[in-house]
């Protein structure tokens, strides 16, 4: 099917047996990379992601520099709210900032639904490019921030650790708060689409905030939409979903019909099979500040966390984003330490 | 036993049959309240903390104004890193800053295992006067930080999404930070028992951030402590335990010996009380954000969390603490939704 010369992570979500678990690390294009810092002194955030060299430059480091078995575009999930008409800043080493959030009616009327081809196609050019440059070597994944998550920030207007305002706005206007969250749906399966159709391989949702939801509201607000898109995408290409935090709706995501689920290193291996089921592909689930220990550590847990996971059916990953201050030979060494994980019989 | 005239929570805590089910709420003592914002105008937090009127006044104005089933002692938890020699500094609005965290050995020989009564001697004297003006209307709550959350802080010297700062220490130099895990251990057992001797009915241990690590990490650099200050105090009065998030161990936190344990909202009541077995009493586990809701909201979802937990075994409260924007009423109409519950038959 694939000319692929790495296509372990596509044949482990197909559910196929594979000589050896795939591995990739969440944010692995980013700032604990030397090379990505002088891109990063030299261009603007918004400069890098929308100039497909660039991109593809910084999309392709980890895969020379670590040996992952996959790339992962690189992009930010808030350009999916820009796209929809709202500004927004990002403030290097402070997160983002959109200055005219969504509060009311009005606020909703300021965006639409936009044509992606005409606000995100930077972004396909960049995949177009990062395909060819990557000359078949590993998979590209594409991405999309779930539609709760991108409320958050746009009703918010900046990071958050409760999203208080995100949640107040659901709970006292929950019909603006349903079309906002449609809105973004419908830009979002339009936006992974147009990937896919430039050629990303797969494509992962992240719902970095759908754990601060309580079960019911997970399923209502977040779940509910994340269902829209994996429904509208998986004939075209398999997706992965990662609601970081929501172990509680394991069963409920594995009934997307998603290819694979991620996981974070909050619950056991194990307890994530039993709630997931069996023949899900699960994702994760290494603790990211973990590789700011020792790398003989690294290698312990590792092989902990592939004996938990066993052979097959597995993606190793960290069960969120690489933090900036790990030492690039530490990635490596958890790179290399699933590569060269042997079962036992 | 007791000469209170409200002994819901202490009856419920023992597993005893009460009338109808108690209710407070985590941080219940604090921002949303406009008598707590004058005192906050007039006088620094340590000056609220330490004068034992201040401690008191503001401990007793939730018992008055949302008519709650217990008091709370206002405190602070990172009044135990500054008993034991470190510089915590209050920024209004900002939250904790320890400027001289600890990294080294060095650092370790800088902090002690103090006398808390000649420390912490002003926490016993609010506590003798709360009971005073209380004069036994409602129990008083003592607490402290569990010994990870506090390291949390004395390592990573400020609040942080991930800790990381304060994991590296654990991953790297483990040998110290059990050492200094072991001296909030005992620094804090000394404290509670203190607490509990001035008068303090019952007491919680905050594990605020226990649910950033892993289930394996939880038991060795958290519970492994939690458990050895529940040993102790056990016997003089009952605990609770609340580590957010670590919903994961809850069979291990009710093995302890705690009489309860704290539930945050992500996970539903009838799961939290299959993994906690049947006879511990479980509080929680309101989701604050929901307070911002509507009141009619706010009513209809205390009567789901009220009929997901059933009658007996459970202390209503908040998955974690008040947030500062709530309006009062709504607060209230939150308590006066429990105490009015009428569970069908």
């Amino acid at each position: 099917m694939s000319s692929l010369k790495n296509d372990l992570i596509l044949k482990t979500l197909r559910g196929e047996q594979t000589e050896r678990t795939p591995v990739w690390m969440m944010r692995q294009a980013g700032r604990y990379l030397p090379e990505y810092m002088v891109l990063r002194k030299k261009y603007s955030f918004f400069e890098r992601c929308q100039t497909p060299e660039l991109a593809c430059e910084i999309t392709l480091q980890p895969v020379d520099i670590v040996g992952v078995d996959a790339a992962i575009l690189f992009s930010d999930i808030l350009v999916v709210p820009q796209a929809m008409g709202l500004e927004v800043q990002m403030v290097e080493s402070k997160g983002p900032i959109l200055p005219d959030p969504i509060k009311t009616t009005n606020d909703l009327n300021r965006i639409i639904v936009p044509d992606v081809n005409e606000t995100l196609g930077y972004v396909f050019d960049a995949i177009k490019l990062i395909k060819q440059e990557l000359n078949n070597r590993v998979p590209l994944i594409g991405f999309a921030g779930a539609p709760w998550t991108l409320l958050c920030y746009m009703v918010q207007g900046k990071g958050s650790k409760t999203f208080d305002e995100a949640k107040e706005f659901c709970y006292t206007q929950p019909a603006l708060a349903h079309q906002l969250l449609q809105m973004i749906t419908d830009t979002t399966i339009a936006y992974l689409k147009g990937q896919i159709a430039a050629g990303a391989d797969t494509v992962q949702i992240f719902d970095s905030w759908g754990g601060l939801l309580s079960p019911d509201d997970f399923e209502n607000i977040s779940l509910k939409y994340i269902r829209q898109i994996v429904a509208a995408l998986k004939d075209e290409a398999p997706v992965i979903v990662f609601a970081k935090g929501a172990w509680h709706s394991l069963d409920s995501m594995a009934a997307t019909g998603a290819a694979g689920l991620g996981i974070d290193w909050c619950i056991k291996p194990q307890l994530a099979r039993q709630f997931a089921g069996k023949n899900i592909t699960l994702q994760g689930n290494f603790d990211p500040a973990r590789l700011l220990g020792p790398i003989s550590e690294i290698q312990k847990e590792v092989k902990k966390m592939m004996n938990a996971f066993g052979p097959g059916n597995h993606i190793a990953n960290l069960g969120h984003g690489i933090l900036p201050n790990v030492l690039v030979s530490h990635a490596k060494a958890f790179v290399d330490a699933v590569k060269n994980h042997q079962f036992e019989n």
